[in-house]
């Protein structure tokens, strides 16, 4: 059986403090699950600047597709969010629900529609019942709140055993801003009920472009660096808004000096949320990372990491707690980018284990099986052909995920 | 618990007739297995024509690295397999043991080195026990037989819970020919116990560069059509002898209107036996067969049959019972090549569940439900944008998986 909270979870949520410009309601719509919240709506001051980030699939639901519409415009007033219903393969059904939920928002916090973005997370192929949705609108407007991001990470959850949150704080150019996230994921990236959605909103004055290179950025190591199972969701959506309430000096451009803390703590806060992600992937026993080096290129070295982190054998190995390492070289095989098999090093837990193509002289496995006994596990990985080293981040694959996945409709 | 025998494993192994030209022996060297044949020699008389398809990995194993350089010559004289030891990622000592064992068999059959193949399937990073294999040469020459098909196809077995192998006739000018194969895969293609390996072998006689064209024709459709966990091994090597002993009228090349019922028989003998491979799949207890069609080309339509065999998420609804169409669309476009969105469809079980990007008018998921609860299973897709067509096939992922790869080396 699945436990009904991950054993990798953080203690607790932490506490999101406001963010100027920004307000969050939930409600209980009844989309598809019962006595829960599963709708929320998050406002956004006029002027808000918005960047995002979206699945590649080329099956992406129709809120992808109709955020990707918005996003040229780059402003934003609002988001509405429901799980339980991805609004997925639903062809211009799916379509003219996002309209409806779309016209109805900016209708109501006299918006244009191009500046209300829409995320949906659950079931593929059902018809979105966007009358619960519309209808609850005008109430979720009235109880909007600058303190309900907790609220909000819970209304966003489909199989995820806890609500994922994150804040930061920066200066720019000695004005205080602050950075808050919610995400939701669990199966990375399922289809089903366990697509990733992300919702990161700030005070700091951003122009969108600006805003669009530090989102692209951050995102490489941090939610294009996880997997759960390589499975890749119809849905997955990252928006970042920027309100400009904050009254700090204009900034130029990604790479100004004065954003140096604020792209700091920006990359710090996705990397969490995106951890949080994988610690609670469908199942996770064990956090697992990955640090490969020595590649050709950064991409190189990542699509290594993700090769070994997509593997059932090593994921199986993992949660076995089996200091395998003929699968790690396996998965370096597979891979398909450049590697020396006889220059190949790993360690495991900080021990080496296997050096210049062959197992490590004197080997021992006792305090690898130690370090494989734990909860985080450390694999490092140098293919010994270039310069490129990246990070990627999983869990392990085990029983409980197939009892959550071949289950789950049922 | 994963089973004794597979469940999708065939009613028996079937009889397979001598092959003009070609002897088998078995012997128990003990390379890792105790009590139980683990070291198989195949003698080709002088002349015989090898064709090889070997592993793309990076870090391909010694036998593998041989094998290339042995194929160049394209001739044959002798095969040495053994399993329980993939004399894979050993560096130089691996090589080495490979050089002793070629050279002790050349000798013994006054061949030239380039003429002895040898395959190796077993656990990654440990020295091969060549000595074992060695000493075991003379007795296993002594012992070679026509008919020790199933014996070879035993000893050669891993995590394997049955012996594969397969036999087909044809003729070739009016001159009846034979086609014996055996396989071992089991895991596909997993690094530890389940490598791939195939030998198959004929009377006919046709010139290496046609026998290679065929087997690379062949191969297309049967074992790179398949998969289990879509890990690649260090090791996977297919190997095609033609001794040439049939009496028929010469070929000229693989496009030869004589070759027209020998083609078709090899063809479907390298599909048995790649089917036999993904029946014993570990844990398998579905055998799953992914028609996809309306693709840019017949590669794209493999690559999104492919993602959808390899999908986690579709494999465990499959172990599930669940006709969860929705991740099917998931790894369509997971898939990365050209699909239409609102011009899929998906039939499972030969009904239709979806069509035109949405569920099918009328779609009772009743008739359904109950194919999936068969132990055949066939989804056909249709992605609404040219006419490549391919089939793939793979099995379903379950508990017994875990079980056999988590908790295979302790």
């Amino acid at each position: 059986m699945a436990p009904l909270v991950s054993p990798l979870a953080p203690v607790a949520f932490p506490d999101l403090p406001a963010v100027a410009g920004v307000r969050l309601a939930t409600a209980a719509c009844g989309v598809r699950y019962r006595e829960r919240d599963d709708v929320c709506l998050i406002e956004l001051a006029p002027g808000t600047a918005v960047a995002g980030v979206l699945t590649q699939s080329r099956t992406a639901s129709a809120p992808v597709l109709w955020c990707r519409r918005a996003l040229k415009g780059g402003r934003g007033r609002a988001i509405v969010v429901n799980s339980g219903n991805a609004n997925a393969f639903t062809g211009s059904v799916g379509l003219a629900s996002v309209q409806r939920v779309v016209q109805t928002t900016a209708d109501l916090l006299a918006a244009k529609k191009t500046e209300v973005y829409v995320g949906s997370t659950g079931v593929i192929g059902e018809r979105l019942p966007d009358e619960k949705i519309t209808a609850a609108l005008r109430g979720l407007k009235a109880g909007l709140d600058v303190g309900a991001w907790r609220a909000a990470a819970a209304a966003i959850m489909t199989t995820d055993t806890y609500p994922k949150g994150a804040t930061r704080t920066a200066e720019i150019a000695g004005v205080p801003v602050t950075i808050n996230g919610i995400a939701k994921g669990s199966g990375m990236i399922a289809p089903d009920m366990a697509t990733m959605l992300s919702f990161v909103a700030t005070d700091a004055k951003i122009p969108v472009k600006t805003l669009q290179a530090l989102l692209a950025r951050g995102t490489a190591d941090s939610f294009n660096a996880i997997t759960v199972d390589g499975d890749t969701s119809t849905s997955d959506t990252l928006l970042l808004c920027a309100s400009g309430l904050a009254k700090h000096k204009r900034v130029s451009g990604p790479g100004d000096p004065l954003l140096k803390g604020f792209r700091a703590a920006l990359f710090d806060l996705l990397r969490d949320l995106a951890h949080q992600v994988v610690r609670d992937g469908e199942g996770a026993s064990k956090f697992v990372t990955i640090a490969v080096s020595g590649a050709v290129s950064k991409r190189a070295a990542r699509r290594i990491g993700l090769s070994i982190a997509n593997s059932p054998l090593v994921k199986t190995a993992i949660a076995g707690e089996d200091p395998n390492w003929g699968r790690i070289v396996m998965a370096v095989g597979k891979a398909g980018e450049k590697a020396d098999r006889d220059r190949l090093s790993i360690h495991i837990g900080g021990i080496e284990v296997a050096r210049a193509g062959q197992a490590a002289p004197g080997y021992d496995e006792t305090p690898v099986a130690r370090h494989m006994k734990g909860q985080e596990i450390s694999l490092e990985v140098d293919v010994g052909v270039g310069r490129g080293a990246a990070t990627v981040w999983t869990c392990d694959l085990t029983h409980a995920y197939i009892d959550i996945n071949a289950d789950y409709r049922s």
